[in-house]
């Protein structure tokens, strides 16, 4: 077993040429794709293995992986890219395998996966998989449960996914500045038995908050309750796809925080519960009816909801300076107070 | 349907000469009651349908309506208005009907309501049901579900009051500057069934905060943390009226929070649950025990508690920066800190 | 009774020479212990009375008492005192015996406990029982139940504990300066019945907030939202001691938050669920599985966990500038941030 885990060598990293991103380095490397955009891809439908309905990541992608015999082996790699808030507003961050957020990673209950961590950014950092049962030096944490990842190598996490549920993966090393940077990603564990709780639409945010002076480019990174840019999945209003249902669907939406400060999520014209949170599936007894949800900082609110009004629906924090922009984000210049509002479209007929 | 919806032609409005509060300007505007005032005026009890016990709005009000056919016609007016925080503080605000927070809204459960909206603003406006479940183009988002209300023009909404609970009405048009300057009022649709968890005594608060500096009367409408001014229904402690109650009753408070922040709620000498929130009522299995509410933003909580410790006994927000009030409240100058205590009076006799 | 309740005479208070911590000062005055040190001391077992597994405050200590009669009798001396944050951190406070917090009050459910409160500050206090069912004139709010007790006086509240649970007890006297300035401690009342919700071990954290500038010692008490010392148990990271649990251990820990904001509390590698507010105990059916607690401010969140994933474990706020600090915190200097993490040790034997 720790032929597989660990720290591999610094050999077998350079043996691609200093290199890993986007395509195997070796047989023991698997592909690392990347993107640079911030075009929704198709989700990823199983093609092996129980079904499930994949999430749909807005503005996001899901990562590929390979089986090698009965592992799902993934690859990110951490590095620094350029993310597209909104048409004309570009910030250099720091993400996974080509942007930030980093790829949702799904999988399946029970599952055995091997994730690859390559560390392409100027300083070291780990990565955690937050809410995830994983044994202690699987859980990420630099210098206490780990090694921190040094520039240039690669980290092997294995684990055996344990129940199922809404998590997300950030690093542990140099905290305050990775996750100030953007890295961060979601973590999908499907449940084994298809008909558990099943939904026709799931939708995946990660709530991201950055601190970014006119005229720059670069978060500030030391920056604690201040922030002028409030995204979801590193985007801003308008520049977050709307989130198309039909009438009648099941929905699923999880909105994962890792800004400073709560949110609450507010859908018009439709109530709802919380179904889901980092720690797991809240019990029908226990739910509340809501249509406001406050989702603490580190964690996550999954709510299921029946699109059964038709409309263009706004959802949004409810926080009035999180939601308005006060003036020229139509303007290529960086907007003091960006919108966090989200259409949800509910339509009769697609 | 559509000749009654939406917004009513210049002529219909301008027919009485411009203004339209206080009185009836035609045969299809209700009357739009206003008061100036900060004296609590006594629960409307119903006069017609099913009985219910009214809310009380502690030094506030509840806006009388008037039955069309099977309608329930109300009459609320965006306006400029006085509002006297605490004796010698009186600040510039926007309200409706002559205050603010604007006057409770009551109705019952299947109730069908017509809500004329008159803005005698210098900017346009809109009204948002908060957690109602209307049809979309009711639903009040200026620009997204309806053009927004100009000033001068008068805007119907008109809905079927689907399930009871506690809601609250606020702008959903320049939302940032118009919830900043007080525009928010109460909606409360009483259980058709009038045994369905039936209380007491039945208050409600809406939690306000403003940035007004010593010297002046005008929030600085464009502040997103840094406020001076608690308030509970745009009142001061010591200028908030007490809640008495008699040894025994069963008594239910509502509170919804329109600031930019958490207010964790806290009664001295008692135990209660939830039991409401803004999108329903929480089943007793998922009821908590508490004696402290935390209300999140754009959220809220009503709790019901039996007085069954007699005594005059405290409750207030605990963030002790708004419990307390730093220095000079007695003045009449702004204080910088103001206290957001109001007493929960518990008598054995009345 | 009235002549064992209430403000006690000069002449008692003065017999003993004007100070009476440490020693008992007459027959009416138990001994007041106190202590210096933020090393923990060992947990209390009961001598007599129901059994039950008493809680360990970690850099802390639990009050002893006396019996009197059926009546349980403390000693609380509020006054100045130095507390060592971590190493080479030492800050001028106010607690109570010696240290703050103050020292932890354990007794049981339906036990009648007299307890006498010494002020030996430069300005006036009382003690509120928060969350406790206690009658009116022993709530403690200085002004409202009860004179304040001014300097050199005793005061004497008396009740029967109803109900068992977690709570605290704080000034409710000048409230936002006392509690910068570090005054409060848990009171821990435990079930009669010594099977109900069991455990192992139960951990009592804390958690306060100060804002004290380099180079000095005194925190500054009006600061509202910028502070630089997030502290548990009135102790930073890495000098807070670790919760060391055996695999298979049933552990409860229990939060209070008396700081300015919420604390989201994260812990690595287990599921667990709230269990007890500071309104009392949770029903299972309306528990939700949890791995990070929003524990709002004024409020209590008690959570139990099965250590069944042996290691060391990250434990800490999941605000970033509250988990990490930002540099030098090995200098003898204040730090501008400091960790708020503790370790949860999970070890196979002890």
């Amino acid at each position: 077993m720790l032929s597989r885990r660990g720290l591999l060598g610094a050999a077998a990293v350079l043996a691609g040429s200093g290199t890993v991103s986007g395509r195997a380095q070796a047989a023991t490397l698997p592909e690392a794709p990347k993107t640079s955009t911030n075009t929704m891809q198709p989700p990823l439908f199983p093609s092996s293995g129980p079904d499930y309905q994949p999430v749909v990541t807005l503005n996001g992608w899901t990562l590929p992986w390979r089986m090698n015999g009965d592992w799902k082996e993934f690859h990110l790699v951490a590095e620094p890219v350029d993310r597209e808030f909104a048409p004309g507003m570009t910030a250099h961050l720091w993400g996974y395998n080509g942007q930030s957020p980093g790829p949702t990673i799904e999988a399946v209950e029970g599952d055995k996966v091997r994730l690859f961590v390559t560390n392409k950014l100027p300083e070291h950092t780990t990565v955690h998989w937050h809410g995830m049962l994983v044994p202690n030096g699987m859980d990420g944490v630099g210098g206490v449960t780990q090694p921190h990842i040094e520039p240039g190598k690669t980290f092997v996490y294995e684990f055996e996914l344990k129940g199922s549920g809404t998590f997300m993966y950030h690093p542990h090393s140099d905290e305050m500045v990775q996750m100030a940077m953007g890295m961060m990603g979601m973590f999908i564990v499907h449940p084994r038995d298809p008909k558990f709780r099943r939904v026709d639409r799931d939708f995946v945010f990660l709530m991201s908050a950055y601190a970014i002076d006119p005229g720059t480019s670069l978060p500030r990174v030391s920056e604690m309750t201040d922030f002028n840019l409030w995204t979801w999945n590193s985007r801003v209003f308008p520049g977050i796809d709307p989130m198309p249902v039909r009438l009648g669907d099941r929905v699923r939406v999880r909105m994962a925080n890792l800004t400073m400060t709560n949110h609450p999520i507010h859908l018009h014209g439709h109530h709802f519960s919380v179904t889901c949170t980092d720690g797991g599936w809240v019990p029908e007894t226990a739910q509340w009816p809501e249509t406001t949800i406050d989702v603490p900082v580190g964690a996550i609110r999954a709510f299921d909801v029946i699109a059964d009004n038709p409309g263009d629906w706004a959802f949004h924090c409810h926080k009035s300076h999180h939601t308005m922009n006060a003036m020229g984000h139509a303007l290529p210049a960086w907007p003091k107070w960006v919108r966090w509002k989200c259409r949800c479209r509910i339509t009769r007929y697609r």
